[in-house]
């Protein structure tokens, strides 16, 4: 059997009791390790579970999954994937590889930030698509994500804005000279994911939206120092929320007064924040 | 200290092992038992924790939440949520509350319908805005949520349709004698709610979906018993999916082809599923 188990969001104790006792009687267990991470170590993780933990990176997963399948069909194999397996990235290649093999699988839940982001008070009935931010360069700067913002607005809803990570990225320059050193690794911060919004803005002016429009910034959501900040764009894009990982929303009209409330218990600032609340018309468009 | 636990989604052995050191060690232990439930009984998490549990229905939350709160200043009170505390249901108002009465609170984050729906292969980034069914009744057939599917539709997103569950609703009959009699507890199923999109569409006549159009039915997301149906909305409207609880994805044009091998797996029928997928357009909005 494979099992694919979220470990939730913050800590090795986030993991279910049922995911736990599959972790304790597994032949071999994974962890997934290149789409999102953990707010601790491998060493905790093995400490905690008693057992030895194999970190699978993105190489192993794409191209190495049947290593990882392997005596499935006979002994108990556990893939670890930080959030829920079917969260923000979805290993259904995995469960499809599995049953061609004739291997069974089933899947664990757990709290995918999909779902966790909910800790903001933004109702998640009112959230449209989420979108995900890449880390720019000089000469990229993807903005088709502008788009599906741009129509989650237009219909007054919440946007998700999940942030890139990069682990054991190779480095361009190494492998130009044919010997692969790795990045160090890095994770993208509300400051970072919002200038970059307000960067797509100034290019694409299509008024989607702006330095004062409303926005939320989580950081280690779950986490005992959970931080979660509101403010517009602009002041969240000079906000210090510490360590990672980091997600931004960005709020949509629809949002009601019960919303507001909460949100602006952690407002950067209460005066512009009731200020970019009442000239960006929001709680009018129910 | 208010600490909201999420419970996942089907057993007892679905609480995290942070939440339940909580459980253990809070003063009073209350069950929110009238958004959504779980799959075993009360009796059943008692034994699991080693704790008697204080069912809370909606008048004590909703009226009596100074009860639940009492002594949260100087003793840990839990309060545990089917799903993710702020998933489906968001207690903010409990939150916000216990703030106004200098009561702190922590989240547990756990599993939510709204992610753990990514269980269907779907992916998460291609839903549109959540909305709920609600049981029809002769004179009362509301179909707001309809023009919320029509703007998923449009930008070709899935839907989550959320359905309806009747816990201690009191009869009308019984509350006009003057004596409240409950209802026995009433669960919507994927028949139920497909049936109902279908008879929405017929008043409306907005061409926004037809028997034709594919969804998914999901029962008992997370259980061992955990069901996965595609077909047609016909197909749907006529599927046994056995016990609650049940959810509905209606399929968005932009599902891609790993979308369709997924769910075609459990399809009803697969040529009438392949011959909708084709003669719906899907995968042709990307």
């Amino acid at each position: 059997m494979l099992y694919l188990v979220g470990l939730g969001l913050a800590d090795e104790t986030d993991i279910t009791v049922k995911g736990l006792e599959v972790v304790k009687k597994a032949e071999r267990v994974y962890l997934e390790a290149y789409t999102s991470i953990l707010l601790v170590d491998k060493e905790k993780l093995e400490a905690f579970y008693g057992r030895p933990v194999i970190v699978a990176d993105r190489e192993l997963v794409e191209s190495g999954s049947d290593d990882i399948l392997a005596g499935a069909d006979k002994t108990d194999v556990a893939f670890l994937v930080v959030g829920d397996p079917f969260g923000a990235t979805t290993h259904t290649d995995l469960v499809l590889r599995a049953r061609e093999l004739g291997i069974e699988s089933k899947v664990i839940p757990n709290a995918s930030i999909m779902s966790g982001i909910g800790c903001t008070g933004l109702q998640l009935y009112n959230f449209g698509q989420t979108v995900s931010m890449v880390f720019f360069t000089e000469n990229w700067k993807p903005s088709s994500y502008y788009d599906r913002v741009k129509e989650n607005v237009q219909l007054g809803l919440h946007t998700l804005v999940l942030v890139d990570i990069k682990v054991k990225e190779p480095s361009l320059e190494s492998m130009a000279r044919g010997r692969i050193v790795y990045e160090p690794p890095r994770f993208m911060t509300v400051a970072q994911c919002t200038s970059q919004m307000l960067e797509t803005e100034e290019e694409r002016k299509e008024g989607v939206y702006g330095p004062d429009s409303l926005a939320v910034g989580a950081a280690r959501v779950g986490a005992v120092d959970q931080k979660l900040v509101a403010g517009t764009l602009k002041e969240l894009s000079e906000v210090d929320m510490g360590p990672p990982l980091h997600s931004v929303v960005l709020l949509g009209k629809k949002a009601h007064d019960l919303e507001r409330d909460y949100i602006r218990q952690f407002a950067v600032d209460h005066a512009t924040f009731d200020a970019s609340w009442q000239k960006g018309g929001y709680g009018t468009m129910q």
